[in-house]
């Protein structure tokens, strides 16, 4: 590729694309269980493509891996214990650990691939790979929550891709079952859950199956990433009865930097435009 | 075009691109100032296109709209008189008529084709257009500013296309001080102002342009928009001194129904993300 050229992601579920101007082809693989692309972009840094869907920007995945982490992190009272399932980039891994509470988090993503192309090409998302409070396994999440000590997890954060292929099993029921068995009575599920504006039928699926597994209380926290769909993404917390109220004093006083994440925007992404509400059955 | 067909609008400026699955075009019109567009879509209902850059669909226009409006007149104590310069879609006239305190609001957009082709195309938004409150002109904005009675205007809505072509003039020193002198003391100037991801710059130099004019104090709420390059966007609200605390009670007993706006999305807006603070010197 010489010239710069467009790079788009058709997304064919909601009949919009998103694109990206691209200078050159980094790299490209086919692993055991999907193709991963990377390309330099004019304006984006790198770009990681799995079976053609933008997985991560260089310029603006802080928004989902702070989104993903810091939310649930700060609503659960004293999280110790987190496992992240896919997230195989390391960026949700690198937010978790940002918390000195925490004492051990296990990433469990099912292609090593993903987390080889990560350390070459988005080497920050890896900076804490070397923690020693984290732990890399490159194996089947859903094995993996299914084969998890009951009551010994605080935190389960489901980095996935869309709920085809690979990570079609992580939005049923089963799944869930695993998750409420793994965490603690306190624990907090948290699940990236796609666009708010154009799959509302997704997330209402997603609540039910999890309400099937045992969580009877939900919160869908939609934010800005521009590398999506849409443009605008979610992820849902689900609890086994508590509220979601968050530890807003902690968060004012959070011991790290964050480029998107604040109490406030919390605050803020826990009122729901009414659209989404009604949808949701809370409006 | 026979089949579904991919259309995209390719932003070079920031390098990233927004496409929509295409069934028909429907309409194309080259008027005195832009070509105008209008395609039918698979998800997102009809389109409309000014030079290739997407400007309004069905489906999602209602953020930008009830953003352009209901903050700005839930800030002002008591908004009388409303100036919308462009808009010609109408939604944002839709928006402000909403508001039973509004005795007059005048839309001014230079092409009168823009509104010609919402009226066949988006009815949906054009359905105040008979209000006896409304007065819609197909004039110069800048013109139009320049020779408004001074101190005449609560609201000045700058619902423009981006700063190149017609609209280059909606972005400087001397328009803003057109909007400075016809705004009563108590005033609001609001304009779209792009992306705050990507065009913080732009951002930028649009406040150093308003406070060259007389504006002392600024608010940027970002919110989602699909259809905008990146999917995510900002109004800029301007004032002579006062700040930007809402009508909090009075937003939360508003006699219409939104889609998006709320007191709490107006309040979670007003926290404005630490990369885009400090970018801005509010952090």
């Amino acid at each position: 590729m010489a010239a710069p050229n467009w790079l788009y992601e058709n997304f064919d579920t909601a009949g919009s694309a998103i694109g990206f101007r691209v200078n050159k082809k980094l790299d490209e693989v086919q692993s055991p269980f999907q193709k991963i692309e990377i390309y330099g972009s004019t304006d984006w840094g790198n770009v990681m493509l799995i079976d053609g869907a933008m997985m991560v920007t260089t310029r603006d995945n802080f928004l989902y891996h702070e989104m993903m982490s810091h939310p649930a992190l700060f609503t659960h009272a004293d999280p110790k214990t987190v496992v992240i399932i896919g997230g195989g980039d390391c960026g949700t891994l690198r937010e978790v650990l940002r918390h000195p509470g925490v004492e051990k988090a296990v990433q469990c993503d099912i292609d090593e691939q993903v987390t080889r192309m990560a350390e070459k090409y988005f080497p920050e998302l890896c900076e804490s790979n070397g923690d020693p409070r984290a732990e890399i396994l490159f194996d089947d999440g859903i094995a993996y929550m299914a084969n998890c000590e009951p009551g010994s997890v605080d935190i389960v954060i489901v980095d996935s891709t869309d709920p085809v292929g690979p990570a079609e099993g992580l939005f049923n029921k089963a799944f869930f079952e695993s998750c409420h068995r793994a965490l603690k009575d306190d624990g907090i599920l948290v699940q990236q859950s796609e666009s708010p504006l154009v799959l509302l039928d997704l997330i209402k699926a997603m609540r039910t199956e999890m309400g099937k597994a045992g969580f009877t209380t939900f919160q869908t926290l939609p934010f800005p990433q521009p590398c999506y769909p849409t443009g605008w993404w979610s992820c849902t917390l689900a609890r086994k009865g508590q509220g979601f109220d968050f530890r807003d004093a902690d968060a004012r006083a959070k011991p790290f930097e964050t480029l998107y994440y604040t109490a406030d925007i919390h605050k803020g992404a826990q009122s729901l435009p009414p659209f989404v509400a009604k949808a949701l059955g809370e409006g």
